[in-house]
């Protein structure tokens, strides 16, 4: 940590300083430059303290560590592979989660799972818990939801992706999920975290809406500082001025994360976007950008959807976009992961 | 809800899109205009058609109601006033709630509850479940937290806000608390708004970092929608691009939900700043921008905070910046309020 | 355009809204809703009646046309295709603009344009005027500048690109380059706009850190109404709250604008990222959502340049990008062009 | 500067980055903690060696000194006080600003510099030249504008402060007004801030839509680096995802350019919201948060200007809120300055 000292910085004021960077089990080096003094506190010490940036003579000070152990490449330099059911991303394989945003009827879900299986996906999304904007809103089927996942999972073989929203519906969840999903606006809820960081199954972690990169590897600190290894990253828009997409992607996060942690990184260019027509250029781009997987939003009839309409493609777009989605993986040397059966042809 | 038809719609196009909206409850009016169609959907409807905005030969949809009902001004015109032990706020009465960010030990506790309550605060406030953006820092002392905050309580009289971050916790807090707090991370966390919405205990609930206006009131009709109207909007700054101030206070949103809403609305200065330099300017900002009450982080000694330190007064500010209070909450024809005993002198 | 009136509004009010609105030339629609009235102005009008939003009784005023003509897809379904000297750009071609920030010798600049040509860039970009944040920084070698870019026109025969920033070195500026570039800061320059419209030579838009996707489409708009269409627009990112880099590529917008407008859209990961580490895959994630070309700042000793050191590319990392960007290119059927002579082949 | 080397940097990384801060002009310091090593660069250098960042071995450069100089109150610590006609700013002088957006007619310039002048204002703001998003919206009366504003000073003796957009116009305005406007897009418009820098005609300065504090004192430093001490400061508002309002005034920064700079900081609320409804609590907001004057449009009939009419208050509404502003001055001991002959009584 680097302590920059006011150009009015007293001799007092620096001993106190010193005297409180000592008590937090750091030593003090001292530079002098022509205006000002800079103060280099090495040690690992026991805490950040916090409240030196009011002590008088202080102008401001900068970390130098960054404050994400378990998640950095630094502490495992090889990439993480996550392997659930059907699914299989990280260290060069690369899989497809797809599906509608709710689980709606058995029916719906049912049409869905065959449609994205038969398109090349290796997992199902669907929502039993939907956290919504409005009260008035849909909020999902809850446990029948759940129920209905199981059986499309028996029919299709395909690995079950779907959100928590509440700690005390972990355990349901992870009785039927392959991946437990932690949605972007719960990204910083800690007692969440710290649930699913104590189960052994794999957690999607998306991305907050105005998270930075760093609070989002923090957040996956959270679960990987419980015990749980098995964390995938997923990049799904920030909200910024621009209000023709409801999102936007930021590519950019996705290949910074991929250097700052050996954990896999996927995108969801379809709450990313907000609109079916932008999901296919955002998906490749997602991939060009250095992605694993992406996770994107299927309907059988997208006009009629409870939820999320407007950014789900129908079936016939969707296969398209797998096509495309094959030969973007092959250049980038990764493997499009769809079970081992399929793989084995 | 106006649905606005492409160029290129046909009549086809045109005829589907009424079916829609025929099927889920509306009225169509149809504006031909120079180039393009406009559809006029009128009625209440049940749920709003997403899917419409991907249906052949549409542009856009463009709402027109609001979507929040319960705290609108459209439907209670008159403002709400909120009390819980000494703290009055809204309708012309002003609190100060003020406190360190968590609750550290009981001295420390103590003293920051003796110090606010002679500078004329009405409301302790101190974090016994504390979110953290690190799994390393500290955490708050939990049940212990609270057992200090009413034990304050009964030596000055001043009502608790505390916060709550886990829907089983909600129960717990409730018992002690007199205004229970969603922090701004928590702001979407649905199952705990329910949670705080069963209760009649007041709430006071911080707008998102990167919430809009709409989403926070959306978020308070969560609570409103489960029977408690007991609610305090807080502006606690949003984020920006700016990176001199840790977020950015949002004045306008204050006289915003003022205009949209009847509940209190009421400022953080020191989250939204970061900096107790800028605590001052922006409390007073604050209140002329229509703020009912402040939330203000006092602690004996900022520069051995746990938490927060940065950011919060020490109290000897705190009691000059109450003074300047004061001044600015008569021009503005309120009444600062500190408990009835000291009132009726 | 629609006028959403006030719950409260009366008769009167309305009926002085119709007066304005007629005054405009517009005609009068009423849809009277459950709550709402709601007016739509239909014809072309002479302007939009901006004050119309605080007459008594008016909610909100919503606009239904796109406010730009020349540059839309509207206008003109099929791509403009650029071409300036050796670059092609739109319609199926695709070229690679290369080169220094800043234009720093003859020799810094020569060393560049041989290694971006040598590696298949079609232009060589170099800025003689530089716009920078400090008053102390370098600011370019100007019209010396100019000439050296002369000078490496001939010696290899690729276009030149390069900035202005003062309307009064326009004509100077337009003597020498191929393609003269509006700067981010200059977005909004009306008066700089304005004049390089009059020119016919291709001007190089880039997009402002904070301008929407339409405000980028207006600027445009102003060039095209003074009768210069050959535009090409570039996504440079956009400011957002992340801090690790230094702007936020905003991939979406690129997809947006082919989608909006029949103008070329190329794409500038150097600014967007301001670290050369994340060029590459920002290169060819732009590549994946449909640009027609790429700015690359390369410099032959990145670590000694007075200008973007961080985030230029050295010569033998330009070389592998290219490569990567040339199966890119394939696999979305464009043609990467590097003059006539090398395609003929 | 402090630049950190990477946990993998060899010492062969170490002495080039100490070779080439040597050619800067820099000592080296070196500080190694338990993982990295810092390095101090010590000295002031003949510039920054920006391509640092990306020599091998090097994770981040942090600089330590501010960039702007002349700006600052580390240069000079008492407050400058403009002085401009009637005008009066800075150093406890607290001038109003107002007027309409664009001049559209000698008599609308005459009604509103009337009623300014009545309630209160010492200074008529109105844009004879208009920077417009769009090229079909109105765009100024240009020269005819000017000399309106000239008669309206003969009229009235209010101060006149004009935009200036193109630096060729320059002198032409500066011929008239009594101080020059930089509007927000032209914030970082070099070439103009420059010819500004060369008169000596106080400059109204205004932070750019997406300009950090940094930059807009950057901006500053270049007018008085031309040798122009008279620069007012403008904050107007920044672009956020809050879509309510137009922009999002950021009261934190009138505080900030305060505290760093002695330059006089002034506010714009009718920009900042967009809506005339906001302007009061935003008004009153800025002064509270220390500003030294506002500036505000006012219409003599609002709802058919042909520019900003929804942020223009009508007179009536002026009137009330100079009332309240002068109230809020004098709490701050600031003098509401109306020019000296309504002083001296």
């Amino acid at each position: 940590m680097i302590v920059v000292m006011d150009l009015r910085a007293t001799e007092q004021d620096v001993a106190s300083v010193e005297e409180v960077l000592k008590k937090f089990g750091y030593s003090c080096h001292f530079i002098r430059g022509v205006e000002r003094l800079v103060i280099g506190a090495v040690g690992s010490g026991h805490g950040v303290p916090e409240g030196l940036e009011m002590m008088a003579g202080v102008e401001k000070i900068v970390p130098i560590m960054q404050p994400f152990k378990l998640v950095s490449r630094e502490m495992k330099s090889e990439d993480t592979v996550i392997e659930a059911g059907m699914l299989r991303l990280g260290g060069g394989y690369f899989s497809v989660i797809a599906g509608p945003c709710a689980v709606e009827s058995f029916t719906q879900l049912s049409v869905s799972a065959s449609v994205v299986r038969a398109s090349g996906a290796a997992a199902l999304r669907g929502g039993a818990f939907k956290p919504r904007t409005s009260p008035y809103a849909f909020q999902g089927l809850e446990k029948q939801g759940l129920e209905y996942l199981a059986k499309a999972r028996e029919e299709t073989g395909l690995s079950i992706v779907t959100e928590v929203v509440n700690p005390s519906d972990v355990e349901q969840v992870a009785r039927i999920a392959d991946v437990i999903q932690i949605g972007a606006r719960n990204m910083q809820n800690f007692p969440l975290l710290r649930e699913v960081g104590r189960l052994r199954l794999p957690v999607l972690l998306k991305r907050g809406l105005c998270a930075t990169v760093e609070e989002w590897l923090m957040a996956a600190e959270y679960i990987l500082a419980e015990g749980n290894y098995n964390v995938i990253l997923c990049e799904r828009g920030i909200r910024t001025f621009e209000t023709y997409t409801r999102n936007t992607l930021d590519v950019s996060a996705i290949a910074l994360a991929k250097r700052l942690s050996h954990l896999p990184v996927i995108a969801d260019p379809s709450h990313a976007s907000g609109s079916w027509r932008l999901v296919r250029p955002l998906a490749l781009a997602s991939v060009a950008a250095g992605a694993d997987g992406l996770l994107i939003e299927v309907h059988p009839n997208p006009a009629t959807a409870l939820c999320d309409g407007p950014q789900s493609l129908n079936p016939g777009h969707f296969q398209e976009l797998m096509a495309e989605i094959e030969i973007m993986v092959k250049i980038f040397n990764k493997t499009l992961w769809r079970g081992e059966e399929k793989n084995d042809c």
